[in-house]
């Protein structure tokens, strides 16, 4: 364990945790970032075209900026997870996995999210057989494959499209007409032959042997948007599909345990509660990026980065400027 | 005037225009951008270090970037000063200077601030030479050098603290022995051995070559801070001080006269008052940026595109995703 007491500790290394170094930094707060993937899940971004200031950049290369810039401008970054984070008298202890304890005086939450599962059967026993939660990491190993993407939104929409780059075909198979695609998505994966949309549909399956063979899903509702027949398509009917990889793309939730634990009020749904200055319940612990209730809930690379400055300007203003004694 | 009613009018180029257009452009939102500076105020910002993404950049080409970005997403971006902004029976109709008048059925409201002057020889012609209305943004470039703040209110006492951390010398000067300082401040500004302050002066020029080298100021009072006879510092008696930077802080103002025409309620400063997904007081007029309460006021880049991001994508859910009919 380090003796010496840091300004700030920042948990989580995505875009909020580094959005928020940079900030720190700019504020001379000694602070260090700690995180067990650095860049956060950004870093499985194949293409990003809405943050301002990059036309196209992966979310590895823009991850990959963030780092190189926090670093520059004095920001030290651990790649670690961390178990637990224990208020003490003085302020917080953080504990790492393998790089031990850190104190300090503040805290950001910075911890992100984390993939929702179908919970059918096989999705686990073919976890890495097929079955997959992150397109750009394994879309190279479905090269000339048929898939199947599970989803209705714009990472769904995303993982379709650039699975496309490797695979046969891709089926992209969501459950409520009413999606929450970009447009601009949608506009690309209608013009893309290789992509086939099924509506109102459950996967109640994954299938195979010793690696994924198939899915079985059940239409849901009236209709798909393919215009089939309504009597061929009635819910409940079940249909197989032969696919060599699935990718599961059913939403996140906030990784909110370590905030749980440390005490820190969340909603109904598990975010973080923040107020205009990142505050959450707990005095001196601050929260940034997709985890909390800022931004309208709007999960963005900017809204993340936008707020982990916000957190750090908080808390310059807090322990720096404060009467002293 | 043009025939088409737009979805969205984004009135204002800066930071959280051009963001806002990049979102809206995603959704497929039929927008224009219409400001009297492309880029807002930020292209006079010599080098920002802060902006995600950017070791160093010039304000200029960063907004280069978001404008170009803009464009090829499908915004379209008209330089034009805006007379007036008026609700009509369908949306909202935006009459500009030179270009005529166009209706849109959503507004963002980008207005930014705008700087206040303090009008003296030499304040227009050392811009970005060594004056600066902005500490935050600049105060590296004056690493060991002395520089001036001027201004009585919080933003020069922090702009004062904040340039210590660079400068060799900082001297606040400020016009009335009754400041508007937190108390917090004077104790730090006292305490700190870089700050000298000097009360009850005013500016009369800022002096230099090709580059800031002093400023010329005038006592106004019977007394200065430092305690100095009555008799040598009386009212008129003017006194040179060199300094290679001169930071003005005698205030902003959001440029909010079209807000308050449009009858969008404002808090007791004028920052457009807004909720969660960036609404104002009246349906389907939303703000983004400096001008307005989000952020907790925090007035960056970062936080005007984001703001400018949820701005846009509430508008989308409102307009678009809302139940037909």
């Amino acid at each position: 364990m380090e003796n010496k007491i840091y300004d700030l500790i920042i948990v989580g290394a995505g875009p909020a945790g580094l959005g928020a170094s940079i900030y720190a930094s700019r504020y001379k707060l000694d602070h260090l970032v700690i995180g067990s993937e650095i860049g956060g899940q950004v870093v499985e971004a194949w293409e990003i075209e809405n943050y301002a200031g990059f036309e196209k950049i992966s979310g590895k290369d823009l991850m990959g900026k963030f780092v190189k810039q926090s670093e520059k401008l004095g920001g030290k970054i651990i790649k670690d997870s961390v178990n637990n984070i224990v208020k003490t008298e003085t302020g917080f202890k953080v504990v790492g996995e393998k790089t031990g304890e850190y104190t300090a005086q503040s805290i950001i939450l910075a911890l992100g999210m984390k993939p929702r599962k179908m919970n059918v059967p096989g999705e686990d026993r073919f976890l890495g057989k097929g079955v997959s939660y992150c397109a750009t990491c394994d879309a190279m190993f479905f090269r000339g494959k048929d898939v199947v993407v599970i989803g209705g939104g714009d990472s769904a929409a995303t993982a379709a499209i650039h699975l496309t780059e490797f695979a046969n075909k891709v089926t992209l198979i969501y459950k409520d007409e009413k999606v929450s695609f970009e447009p601009a998505w949608i506009e690309q994966m209608k013009a893309n032959p290789k992509i086939e949309m099924i509506c109102c549909s459950n996967i109640t399956e994954i299938k195979g042997d010793t690696k994924v063979s198939g899915i079985v899903y059940e239409m849901n509702g009236p209709a798909s948007t393919r215009g089939e027949d309504r009597s061929s398509t009635r819910g409940g009917e079940k249909k197989e599909l032969a696919v060599q990889g699935v990718f599961i793309e059913v939403g996140t939730f906030p990784g909110a345990v370590l905030a749980k634990n440390l005490g820190v009020k969340t909603d109904d749904q598990d975010y973080i509660i923040v107020d205009g200055t990142q505050a959450t319940s707990i005095e001196n612990v601050y929260s940034a990026g997709d985890i909390d209730t800022s931004s309208n809930k709007f999960r963005q690379i900017i809204t993340a980065v936008a707020e982990g400055a916000v957190a750090a300007g908080s808390i310059y203003k807090k322990l720096k400027l404060k009467p002293k004694g």
